[in-house]
């Protein structure tokens, strides 16, 4: 048949986990932790199933898991969003930045995105029928430039798209970046979604600017965030959408007919964890600071040079001392050649800015594997 | 905001479930068991995880699942599909009817429903810009009119979507009904979709038509099939779809997109569920033809006069004895002022049959479940 997503391929996180396996690498590509998903977690899914939660969910989400979203959004953020109407159990933050993007673009809609961004947002915008417009982020420090996000606007752009912590350098938004987002979305009157994934991954006492901390953000925003990243468990699939009642209204209409709801036990398991264990989350900071203080420390040792990291789970690597290759054949070779899989930057932009060499390493990984990265990295 | 799904509110389903939990009602309306999952499948999904089965799942699906789910086509089918480019594993049915609409509908295209039908289905083509023409099953029978089906066809159909065992009916298609379908979409070019998530729930001796024993038919088909209503687990939201190799590959860019991958530990307990206790799905089909012929019996002692039942979970009755109001005034009032909760057929229709006195009556339910209702059904 012919395509509706002529552009779209096998994402790049598959490709390098496939080629890691097939060279036996050492995986620093696709972002997943390679230790064990809290215990207590685990055991409070197993027991929700046989308690027997195992029937259809709420299409909204479990109401304790949403009242748990809630409170934990007023002590991150000081603003406690309805749990009835304005927050939403989604199958992944992935179905949640996809019913979003459906919810309010139309063909012919612009949606303006800051690159490098995640290979989701533009095939969901596509699929809606909508246009992406692509604003590079600076190619040094991966701060937006709001000028040029201004002058990408047209009258047609309907949607914004941020990501802080950011993947793939782990950049993050500043209270001035809030302040000039929140000018531009009012005066050009777009909706906003912000994709907050690595949300508790922050690092050296800096604070998130949740977009829920700015009343004039969050009346127009579809704010997304998952807990793969902060439970260990990437593969568990549970995410949300918090936004106002009418735009969360829209939202649910693509949910209900998309997915209907999400797995049930594990949403139990999460309600739970979040109650009685806070002190995961806040946390989780300093545990992956030391995961990167560490890897940045051997990284040292070798030459490939690290950038800085604010956030994140992600480190960014300049290797034009070790190759003049570009990044995917260097990301390639790496892999094949030297046994440690990387994510090159370039599959993250539409455009990518000319000779950048620039390698993506993945630290949520325990020091064994961290340490027999080093070792072949040496070798470079 | 203006919306882009105008028709679509709270589906029916929820609607009635919070109708009966307000009231007290014995819930018979939206169609989840309330007996327990084989605790083979939920010790399965404890040990996957207590193993590290945690992190993102290839996009496709666990291979031994997709292995174990062609293995289980072939024992039933008498046809195996190649587990790599012709199977895909979704978070339920109800996404993989959503990416399937979405990978070859377009904008102006349209897509022939049978009435009643179940409601996802036009939503999912409205928001991929297509549009829904309902063809009516026979009233008595639920049995397709594949002439009126042929005279729906116009040079703008792309697909056609049919159901068996049936939701809200029960009725199965038969081998005449495949071989008519056949010349139909061979003859005007078009895709067919085929939910078959009632597959095992099969009465009397009869067989199920799946799809997948036509080579003409699954050659332009996406074949939807799902766990939740096999394994007595709705809520666990495993499901797959079956597509020719180049149908797979388009379905998979919108999968990959929209929810990337599911719930990795369920589908290690499916995989081992399927591979050593096939028994399982052998028996469904007289583990519920008991139920229905219990509660068809039961029912005899009521003014409710049930429908013949060929396949799936769902009893309708015609209580045109009892009341007059429409089917949706009198499942409200069987709900709050009766205690049972039933689901109306006129949901399901774009138009419904002037007259219906159609309601729903899900007998997936313990016996204990099934006598309390009963009892109530009497006093009508
Ligand atoms: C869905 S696979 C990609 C995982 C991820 O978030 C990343 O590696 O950036
Ligand atoms: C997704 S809730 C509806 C469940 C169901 O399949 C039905 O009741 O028909």
């Amino acid at each position: 048949p012919e395509t509706k997503l002529p552009k779209v391929g096998t994402t790049i996180f598959t490709v390098m986990s496939q080629l890691a396996m097939e060279h036996g690498a050492v995986n620093l590509g696709q972002g997943f932790p390679d230790f064990e998903v809290p215990p207590r977690l685990v055991e409070a899914l197993a027991r929700a199933m046989r308690e027997g939660r195992n029937q259809y969910a709420p299409m909204t989400g479990v109401p304790a898991l949403r009242e748990a979203i809630a409170g934990k959004t007023e002590r991150c953020y000081g603003w406690r969003p309805d749990a009835d109407t304005e927050i939403t159990v989604t199958s992944g933050a992935t179905e949640a930045i996809f019913d979003a993007v459906h919810a309010v673009v139309r063909p012919g809609d612009e949606v303006v995105v800051l690159d490098p961004c995640y290979d989701c947002y533009e095939p969901a915008i596509e699929l809606a029928g909508g246009r992406a417009v692509h604003v590079p982020l600076d190619p040094l420090t991966f701060a937006p430039d709001w000028e040029r996000v201004e002058r990408a606007i047209t009258p047609s752009t309907r949607m914004l798209m941020i990501n802080s912590p950011h993947n793939p350098s782990g950049a993050m938004l500043t209270p001035e970046d809030m302040a000039e987002l929140t000018r531009l979305v009012q005066s050009a009157g777009l909706y906003l979604l912000s994709d907050e994934v690595y949300e508790h991954i922050v690092f050296d006492g800096r604070r998130h600017e949740s977009v829920l901390r700015y009343p004039e953000l969050r009346e127009r925003a579809f704010v997304v965030s998952s807990f793969g990243k902060t439970y260990h468990c990437t593969g568990w699939k549970v995410g949300y959408c918090i936004a106002p009642p009418l735009l969360s209204a829209e939202f649910r209409k693509v949910h209900q007919y998309n997915v209907f709801c999400t797995f049930a036990p594990a949403q139990w398991a999460f309600a739970e964890m979040i109650a009685h264990e806070p002190e995961h989350y806040e946390r989780l900071g300093a545990f992956y600071q030391a995961k990167r203080d560490r890897f940045q420390r051997q990284l040292a040792q070798t030459r490939l040079r690290p950038l800085p990291v604010p956030g994140g789970y992600f480190q960014l690597v300049d290797y034009s001392a070790v190759s003049d290759l570009d990044d995917l054949a260097f990301c390639r070779w790496l892999t094949a050649e030297k046994g440690v899989a990387a994510i090159p930057l370039s599959p993250f932009y539409a455009i990518a800015p000319e000779g950048q060499r620039l390698a993506r390493l993945c630290f949520a990984k325990n020091e064994s594997t961290l340490d027999a990265a080093i070792e072949r990295l040496k070798a470079l």
